[in-house]
């Protein structure tokens, strides 16, 4: 970085925890330039296949984490980033972090986390759940079903459904299968919020993920009336999840002397509330005014956007009061599937001369709107918006003898963006206007892939202008927290970046992309909106052969290898 | 070859005319032992984008062929074979053979071609239009129209579709595109009824292209009326294809000296009249009873089925008289893309490691029937039966990021199987019997396909027992021509080979095809029946955009490379 401290000026740190790793970012509270960084990689990264402290084998659809690999990024990356900067310690006025959602833990009152206790250590449900832990379907399934037979009014507000990641499946999950953990479970806490009170010493509840996984709507939880009839267990279980709430942006609290020596900070700077990666991306892009919704496109997209007005759409991940940034109704949704979706193409379709994003981007470029012929369905790892249904899959038409691999592989690209168009208009059919696009993540490299999203979403696209969004974001909350702004707009405003307007949509492509736009739809109804499921009977179809195959002698369904000798 | 000539033995050589090449073979009479082949690949291949004589360009969709290639495989492919064989020519008792059609010329009484006439040799429409010549579409649609508007009474055996390759729609561009090598056209006649000719100097018609390309239907050709109603031009249109017609396995009449001369075989000896490449297997491969189907699997597929009764199987190529054999009904139908779509996959689609059949054929092999999740349409080249639409396009369904090459592979060797199911079902539902499948062609190497279409259709499969199916079946017409055995079965039954029932339906996977079969079914009638025309929309899409970008500045609808930057 060619930017280098002065002795007059004030820093924050912002700390990212994301699925396998943790980065830490000193950023200069007057200007929000970036002054060093570092990552530390959990040791036990996801522990999806054994638990590590036994070895013993866990379900499938589990995914768990250790709560000390966090602790460790504080110890590890914190310092590291700030020798990296330069900075003399004493001049950091704040720290902040996001982290992933909803990735949640059962710890005592005090904070321990239960699997840190010595006759709790072997118990996987003592350990922290992480976000794509996805055994609770069950769970969330008989969640949802009471919310619509009861009417609850909550519903509405997250599209018509609750997620299996969230925080009422893992509870109710942790209660059914082992409820001596749970009884012993005083508090059921985001690991956002676990490490802000690690740091500081003080339990707090954000707003962001205790309105979008904990189903805190107008000041209210769930009943216990409505918690009592999916389990008569459960319905305490907000005892467990309601704490101090606090604002995005506001102070939690002081840095503890011990996390101070962890991270060789100051004690007693500010220590701000915990969010989530996806949501402080806002501030970091300058893009918390209603209207500018922010994609942060990777592996999967995540979409948030301010808006002024309440409203319920359907299919979206939720709407939540001060959800991104207090005064406004921030509203969430996602794709589950977009950078994965090119990768695997990359990696598992395209042939050789082929098998690379540089060479299929030069080669698809090249070609009209249209001229290949062809519409996928962007559902190779289910739809998380507006189906909000993991086992559809994806499709293709059109293919012919004369289809070569740019043009799949463009298709594919158009597949993600007619499906954030998909999103954007069910935004503006429920009164939230989206005026402009703000992207961040890793795909804000592909020139073509953002040509094609203003081509097809007829909106401008702007371009972050920090590759550390999370981060960045984090800081602009520490900053905010530690008082050198009166709220996390003003700090966006100096401290955030980012290039507007980079690519605006060329006429004549937005009006021939309507054209297969309105396919993709007409066969977005088709396979996810009840005209036809059979991608939910391929996918049981295929589940059944495989269990099937486990459960009988090798290939006895297959077609035996010596009838091809 | 380990067969060697005895000196009482009898032979006969059948010619196959292919689209590239044709093939000489030389049989035994009393077994149908096979002594030696050759082929010879035309000197003017297929002519579809300049005419060789003078290098003019040729329209799209033009496919035109030289006649003399076709002389020219009699001057060298038989005389190599017969050397090759070691066969005394004088032990050779009648030659037949078998032609792509409708493969369709215009000549002058006499049998001269049009095209070598000095002053006609640089028009297009002189030249032979190959069977893929499909510049007749507009014709085509007419012919159609009004034959249902008319209520045509034979409009019904072809399925109710005149397919754009056949003789009255290349006759109709003929007469309106240049009128004047219209009317200088004495005869319009296939390829296999010319070369016939030229063998034996008498004009002839066999019964088979007659039916299937000619409309001939119950001893009569489409009325006068009709034809006028199409263009008043085309009013005698039917006096130009009438002619002395004969029966499959008929003698023609004797060789004469100047093909004797060409060929090295002995002058008088039988020419058996005309016939279709796929209706002589059903000889070569003993599948002349009813309820015998015989696939001819190469890029495409074509089947052909003898029946006891006259049906009309809506969306089949056709039904006709003695089609395939003197007394019983012959029915046509095909898949427009099998061979050619793995070989899409292998070339196309597949990355490094899986780009061979053999490697893909083995993965997929192991898989249980429906452990991938996938139903593919086999659209890649159009539908040729059940729904006669050369615009319609594959799909692929079922999609994910665990999805692997062999699984695609597998769903694509699969589709044509359930493709292949269609057409059996809707013999059978019309009431034409298909009690057992016969392969021939270059896929039944493939044990693995073969298997998959013994449980997908649940019929025994057998493979003919030549790989010279067409050659082999031309010379048993030979055989019959030349009063070496009474009729065509008779002759099949012993010079034709074939093992039958070399693959089973196994009961369990012929089960859990039939739920994939049902996806399959539901997907063709959405995609193929009106459900929802997308794919024809996809078409007219690409099409529109590939004529705007040729009428344009390169790259106008593109994005431009400069954004890629």
């Amino acid at each position: 970085m060619s930017v280098s401290a002065g002795p007059g000026d004030r820093y924050v740190v912002g700390v990212d925890y994301g699925t396998l790793s943790g980065r830490a970012l000193v950023v200069r509270v007057g200007d929000g330039a970036e002054l060093g960084t570092a990552v530390h990689e959990y040791r036990h990264a996801v522990m999806d296949t054994v638990l590590a402290v036994d070895g013993q084998a866990l379900p499938a659809d589990w995914a768990l984490q250790d709560p000390d690999d966090y602790r460790e990024v504080l110890r590890q990356a914190v310092p590291a980033a700030l020798a990296a900067s330069g900075v003399d310690p004493r001049q950091v006025i704040g720290i902040g972090i996001d982290f992933t959602a909803c990735t949640v833990l059962p710890t005592r009152a005090d904070g321990t986390p239960l699997c840190e206790l010595p006759d709790l250590r072997t118990r996987p449900h003592a350990w922290v759940k992480l976000w794509k832990h996805h055994a609770a379907q069950p769970q969330a399934d008989r969640i949802n079903e009471l919310a619509h037979a009861r009417d609850e009014p909550w519903i509405g507000r997250y599209g018509g459904k609750i997620s299996a990641e969230w925080q009422y499946a893992k509870g109710l999950q942790l209660l059914e299968e082992d409820p001596e953990v749970y009884d012993r479970a005083e508090r059921w806490i985001e690991a956002a919020d676990w490490i802000v009170w690690q740091l500081c010493g003080v339990e707090t509840r954000n707003v962001c993920t205790a309105g979008y996984k904990g189903i805190r709507q107008d000041g209210r939880y769930p009943s216990r009336e409505y918690l009592a009839a999916l389990n008569p267990g459960f319905a305490d279980f907000v005892a467990k999840i309601d704490g101090p709430l606090a604002p995005l942006g506001a102070r939690a609290g002081g840095l503890t002397a011990e996390a101070a020596a962890w991270t060789g900070l100051p004690e007693g700077i500010a220590v701000a509330v915990g969010n989530v990666d996806a949501h402080v991306t806002s501030a970091a892009a300058q893009a918390l005014d209603p209207g500018r919704l922010v994609a942060i496109m990777g592996t999967s997209t995540c979409h948030v956007v301010n808006g002024t007005e309440l409203a319920e759409v359907a299919g979206m991940c939720g709407v939540v009061d001060g959800g991104i940034s207090s005064g406004h109704w921030g509203y969430e949704a996602g794709q589950s599937g977009v950078g994965d979706i090119f990768g695997w193409y990359v990696q598992h379709a395209a042939p050789a001369g082929f098998d690379s994003h540089e060479a299929l981007t030069a080669a698809a470029a090249a070609q009209p709107v249209g001229a290949h012929g062809l519409v996928a369905l962007d559902w190779w790892n289910g739809n998380r918006s507006l189906l909000v249904n993991h086992d559809l899959s994806g499709v293709i038409v059109g293919l012919t003898l004369a289809t070569r691999p740019p043009d799949v592989y463009r298709a594919l690209l158009e597949s993600t963006a007619f499906g954030t168009r998909m999103i954007i208009e069910a935004f503006a059919e429920a009164g939230v206007p989206v005026d402009e696009i703000i992207v961040a993540g890793g795909l804000t490299n592909n020139a073509l892939l953002m040509q094609i999203y203003a081509d097809v979403t007829k909106r401008p696209l702007g371009i972050i202008g920090s590759t550390q969004g999370p981060a960045l974001g984090s800081a602009i909350h520490a900053a905010v927290a530690a008082g050198a702004y009166p709220d996390v707009p003003a700090a966006s405003a100096v401290m955030g970046r980012v290039d507007r307007d980079v690519y605006r949509p060329d006429p004549q492509r937005a009006l021939a992309y309507d054209a297969l736009y309105a396919e993709y739809r007409r066969l977005h109804d088709h396979f996810g909106r009840g005209g036809d499921e059979a991608l939910l009977r391929l996918r049981t179809i295929r589940n059944a052969a495989r269990r099937a195959a486990d459960h009988s002698p090798a290939g006895e369904a297959a077609v035996p290898l010596e009838v091809l000798a």
